[in-house]
């Protein structure tokens, strides 16, 4: 029996299924095809496997491989056994028949940033299977879907309001065990233990391929700054090449930073920030560069409203990385910086917008996004600040609730 | 700096490399595109992004996203920046020749079952884009890869048994705490902590699109039997539709089944175990079931010596369910049941070889493989049993190491 105040409001679901089907008419696509488990969870309010079409006029269906049983049960949306391959191409012409054409010329935009291609090649292969009508080609539809997906509804901003209380409570407990001697890698045992029995589900999705995240990164001095596979400005060193970002089993020592940028994922929405920690003090550079990150974090937070373009803060931020003097520690050092300033975040990390180069659309009200100015000291240790705000037409809403600034241990 | 007893040995590495060239060649492929993390940790040594590329004669190269620093000091195989995807098809014709042709023809295999649509989108454009020689084409090398990778080597069989030690002692600590009105959720938290501070990276890798796995699944009762979109025998209740699966918030209860499918991820490699608690006692039908999940798991073992065709085991189990009185809740129930009997296990959960229809390949001494006997009641709870074994010669080995049986608490 599924718990009521786990299941995805109705009048929610259908609210983002209207949002996409707008986005659908106004780029000119006939339909939305999901096959990706959070696609699949945002649209019809449930996570099981197969594929959910979304047409720009009509009603959806969510053609569901596993678990049929519990989809019905969850599915905001009309639910259907998905079959063989070759049945699908049947069902979706029975259902949504404005999809297909005599001559062709419909177009289903998809989610081909994660789709793999062996399931891309098969589909397009049983849509094309010999039937009457012209089957819809298929277009990639990531940015349409991360588009609507990067503004939230109230009900998802309370999601991650919870989030982010979450990881204040359990970093406020797991804080207590933080230890010269202690490694890494217990202290983050730790705490995912305070997170965990508070209702993190475990993980963090992110949307990039290869990309991966457990509860985030923790690394004090030298290990913080070993750069990683992961697009974030510190690597961590990690637990060998096979787990090379994150915790190591190093040791925390004293007047070294501990850079702790962690998050949550409870009732599918994560929160993202960051704080850096100090046992004893930090050496002066070190605390100068902590005092600049904190500055281009405030100085973000003034711009943040809607209508500024996500490029224009990036390059506030890199202008004034510039003026501190350490541009080249910005974000990462060298060829391993990152470009960007900050992200979405809400179902996954890494959502859009993006506060970088290229990215010149307007923020939004509703949109929530992680800022995290971050200088990195290879050999030293990386130092800095995130927090999670919330766009709204009075300004930015932070989100993430732990106190502000250093936190500074015994 | 990186510790050496984590490094991946080089004559490792360079093992893999000449058994994935032998296969090319015999598969009549002229190379292999490596895309997936996994899949070129397993062929570099090292997971940065970017990708691996191994002609079928001749040395392999691995272009390297981010961290071009971290994979130059952990790549057994020589790296170099990866550039822009227009500048990849120029390093590769420079680097690798003998993959392109003034008429064309030349084939390069590719792990498309996990690179999205897109990057095989792009990766298409780039290849094709106007230079003198024609640029091979791309196919799906999926199978290829999984068959050479079910093989393991002794390094990596190390590496599971140091996995399963570990399972087997966090489990043996952790159910200390295992007792009536815990929450599923917390003893999960209590037994991760306990895998988390002895090395488990955080997350058992799974290959399946959108399949998920964090430590596996604990589940109670009628929580247990409620089916996911997991590819596996037991879902899980979870904590709603956007984690469906694994534990739930439901406190363990007396006389009821309490099935422990669990793993770790150490070093890269996983291990995956289940075993069946009860506190109290099982209701009679149930400790029947129970009992001929472990007879199904013997008789499997017993016939797990190479040349065996893994879909024999298969029908042999079902055979055994059959008899058994409830075949339609063997393997999950009704039509949730899953159509294998166990799976492959190394750097993710559900590797090649499959215990299922359609796998007749014979089993091959390094072989790894978890087989999972488990009957599903709805409302009542998963008994079963899971052993995860290595195929030689002289018999399978046990590679997990918690004891057999039903654990019994008082």
């Amino acid at each position: 029996m599924i718990e009521d105040q786990y299941r995805i409001p109705r009048e929610e679901v259908h609210g983002r299924i209207v949002r996409l089907q707008q986005a659908l008419r106004r780029e000119g696509y006939d339909g939305l095809l999901l096959t990706q488990n959070v696609d699949i969870l945002y649209a019809t309010g449930s996570m099981q496997t197969g594929y959910a079409v979304i047409p720009a006029e009509g009603e959806a269906v969510f053609y569901v491989r596993r678990s049929l049983t519990r989809a019905a049960r969850e599915s905001a949306v009309r639910t259907a056994p998905l079959g063989s391959l070759r049945g699908f191409r049947a069902a979706l012409e029975r259902d949504c028949p404005q999809l297909f054409a005599a001559g062709g010329g419909r177009t289903l935009a998809a989610d081909l940033d994660t789709m793999p291609a062996q399931t891309y090649l098969r589909l397009l292969e049983a849509l094309r299977s010999g039937e009457a009508a012209s089957a819809p080609t298929l277009a990639d539809g990531s940015a349409l879907v991360r588009r609507v997906r990067a503004v939230k509804t109230p009900w998802e901003i309370a999601r991650i309001e919870r989030a982010a209380r979450i990881v204040s409570d359990a970093l406020t407990e797991a804080l207590n065990d933080l230890r010269e001697g202690v490694t890494e890698l217990a202290w983050m045992a730790r705490l995912e233990y305070e997170l965990r029995i508070r209702g993190h589900i475990g993980m963090m999705r992110v949307r990039g391929y290869n990309q991966e995240i457990v509860t985030g990164m923790v690394g004090s001095g030298a290990a913080a700054a070993e750069p990683s596979a992961f697009d974030g400005p510190a690597g961590g060193r990690g637990l060998g090449p096979a787990a090379a970002q994150g915790v190591s089993g190093k040791t925390f020592a004293r007047d070294e930073p501990i850079l702790i940028d962690i998050g949550c994922c409870v009732d599918g929405y994560v929160i993202d920030q960051t704080r850096t920690a100090v046992i004893g003090a930090l050496p002066d550079d070190l605390a100068e560069a902590y005092k600049r990150s904190e500055a281009i974090l405030q100085a973000a937070r003034r711009r943040m409203v809607p209508g500024v373009r996500c490029s224009a803060l990036y390059q506030e931020a890199l202008r004034l990385a510039d003026e501190s003097g350490w541009p080249e520690h910005f974000m990462g050092f060298g060829a391993d910086r990152v470009k960007f300033l900050g992200h979405g975040i809400g179902l996954e990390v890494g959502e859009w917008p993006v506060l970088a180069n290229g990215f010149d659309d307007p923020l939004e009200p509703g949109m929530t996004v992680a800022v995290e100015p971050k200088f990195a000291f290879p050999g030293r240790g990386v130092v800095g600040v995130e927090d999670t705000y919330l766009v709204t037409e009075g300004g930015p809403r932070p989100l993430t609730c732990y106190p502000e600034g250093l936190i500074v241990l015994p």
